[in-house]
C-alpha cells in the first residue's frame, strides 16, 4: 500500500507523537537515549550538508561528540548546562579535534574548516538537544508529570507556531518573507506563526497551573509565545539557509514525510534551550505569584 | 637601528617576559584585560587564515566573543570554567552567529563554513586563554605569589620544551618528525623538547613546595612535565597545520620576531587547560603528602 506525502506525514505523527509523551515521561536515561540518537543522526544530517561543500568533516568522531553532551546531561540534568562538564568536554574535544586532523586530514585536507565543522555540527546537535534534559528533570519541579509538561511546553509552542505559519501562509500569505532562502515564506504567516503560539502558550501556562512551582502570568505567558515563536522561525531559516548552502531539499530521511532530523527538529534547537533560560530566569520556581 | 631577527626576538623577550608577570601578579582585571585583547587578535589571525580558504568569517562579533570569555571568566574566575557561564554564552552565540549569517551571509555566501569558523575562532582563542584566568585563581591557592607561580609552571614548562626542542634539533636533529605539516620538526628535538620539560617540571615543582597548597611530588612532576610537553608539542602541529591550509608562514606581526599570537602561544592554548585540570583533579588542593 502506498500512502500520500501528506497521509504519511500524519500517520507518522500520530504514533510519534504518543512514543515522544511515553519517551519524556521515563525521563533521564531512556530519554537521554533517543536525544543521544537524535543528536548523532542530527550531527550526522549537518555533516552531509558540509560535505555538499567539498569539506569532509570526521563524522563519526563528531556524532559521539554529539552523544557525550546529552549523555553527561544526564548524569546529573538537574545541575543544568553549567554542571554537566559541558565546558571540559568543549575544551577536550577541541585539542582532540584538531589533533586528529593532524594525522586524518594533514595540511592539504582543508583542517581549518574540517574542525570548524566537526566541532559546530557536534555543538548544534548535542549540546541544544540536551536542554530537553535539562528542562524535564527542571529543579523543584515536582515529578514526572511536571518535567514532561515543562518539556512540552516549548515543544508545543513551537509546534503551533509552525502549523499556523503554515496554514496562515496557505490561506492568506500573499509578500514573500525571504524568498532568497525560504522561497515558501510569507509575511502573513509569520504574523500568523505568533498568534498560533501565544494562544498555545497560554494554554501551556493553563496547564503548568496545576503545579506549585514554574506558574507563568498572562503577560508571562504572552512573552512566552511571542519569544518562542521568533526564535522558532529564526531557527527554521537557519536550517533553511544551511541547506540551501548544501544544495540540498530535505537534510534526511529519518522520518518519512517529516524529511531529516534538522527537518523536523530544526526550531527546537532554538527553542529548547530558550524554554529552558525562560523557566529558570525569567519565570522562576516561584513565578509571579 | 635595525636588529637582527634574533637580537630583536630576545629583545621583545626581555621587555615582554617581566610585563607577563606583573600582569600575571596583579590578576583578575588586569590579567583578563590582557587576555582578552589576546583573545581577540589570536581569533582575527583565525580568521584571517580561514579567509585565505575563501571564507569570510564575521571578524568583529568573533572576536568579541573571544574577548566575552575571559570577560566572564574573570567575574568568578575561583568557580572555574563551569562557573563561568560559558555554555550559556555559546548556546547565545551559536543561535546569534547562526542567525546573523542569514543577514550578513545569505544563502550564496558559505553560511555553513562562516558560522563554524567563526564558532570555533572565537571559542578556540577566548575559551582557551580563559584558562591563565582560571589558573591564576585556583581555589585554595593562597594569595597573589601562589596564584602567578601555578600559572607560570605551565607556561615555563611550554617555553622549556620549545626551546629544547630548538636548540636539540638544531644540534642533533636528523630525522624529521613530520615534514609534510612542518619541516623544520625532528623526531631528537621532540625527544629534547621532552626532556627539558621534565627538567623545568622538576624546578616548578620545588617551587610550588614553599606553598601550602598544590604541592606536586616527584612522579607527579615528572608526568606533568611529559604531558605539558606532549599538548605544547601537539599544539604547535595543530597551529602548523592551520597555516599551512591557509598557505601563510607567520600568522600575524602582533610581536616583532615572534610573528603573530597564534605563532606565539599556539602550546599555550593546548597547555593552559591541561595545567589547569592537572592541578584540580590530579595534584588536588593537598597533594600528595
Amino acid at each position: 500500500m502506498k500512502f500520500s506525502e501528506t497521509t504519511t506525514r500524519v500517520l507518522v505523527a500520530a504514533v510519534g507523537i504518543p512514543i515522544a509523551v511515553l519517551v519524556a515521561f521515563a525521563g533521564r536515561w531512556v530519554l537521554a537515549a533517543v536525544l543521544a540518537a537524535l543528536a548523532a543522526v542530527t550531527a550526522l544530517e549537518f555533516y552531509r550538508l558540509v560535505e555538499a561543500k567539498g569539506i569532509a568533516p570526521l563524522r563519526a568522531p563528531g556524532a559521539l561528540l554529539a552523544a557525550s553532551f546529552v549523555g553527561l546531561a544526564a548524569i546529573d540534568p538537574g545541575a543544568g548546562p553549567e554542571g554537566a562538564g559541558f565546558v571540559g568536554l568543549m575544551v577536550f574535544a577541541t585539542l582532540a579535534v584538531a589533533s586528529a586532523a593532524i594525522w586524518a586530514r594533514g595540511a592539504t585536507g582543508q583542517p581549518l574548516l574540517v574542525v570548524s565543522a566537526t566541532l559546530t555540527g557536534a555543538f548544534y546537535a548535542g549540546a541544544l538537544f540536551s536542554f530537553a534534559l535539562f528542562l524535564r528533570h527542571l529543579p523543584d519541579s515536582v515529578g514526572a508529570r511536571h518535567g514532561t509538561m515543562l518539556l512540552f511546553a516549548p515543544i508545543l509552542v513551537t509546534w503551533a507556531s509552525d502549523t499556523s505559519a503554515y496554514f496562515v501562509g496557505r490561506a492568506w500569505g500573499t509578500r514573500k518573507l525571504i524568498p532568497s532562502i525560504s522561497p515558501g515564506k510569507t509575511v502573513q504567516g509569520a504574523a500568523g506563526a505568533v498568534v498560533g503560539a501565544v494562544a498555545v502558550a497560554i494554554g501551556c501556562a493553563w496547564m503548568l497551573g496545576f503545579f506549585p512551582t514554574y506558574r507563568m502570568g498572562i503577560v508571562q505567558a504572552i512573552t512566552f509565545g511571542l519569544l518562542v515563536s521568533l526564535a522558532a522561525q529564526v531557527g527554521d531559516l537557519v536550517e533553511s539557509l544551511f541547506k540551501r548552502d548544501g544544495g540540498v531539499k530535505d537534510s534526511g530521511r529519518l522520518l518519512p514525510g517529516h524529511g531529516g532530523a534538522l527537518d523536523r527538529f530544526d526550531s527546537l534547537l532554538f527553542t529548547l534551550p530558550l524554554g529552558y533560560f525562560y523557566f529558570r530566569f525569567v519565570v522562576g520556581p516561584l513565578g509571579p505569584f
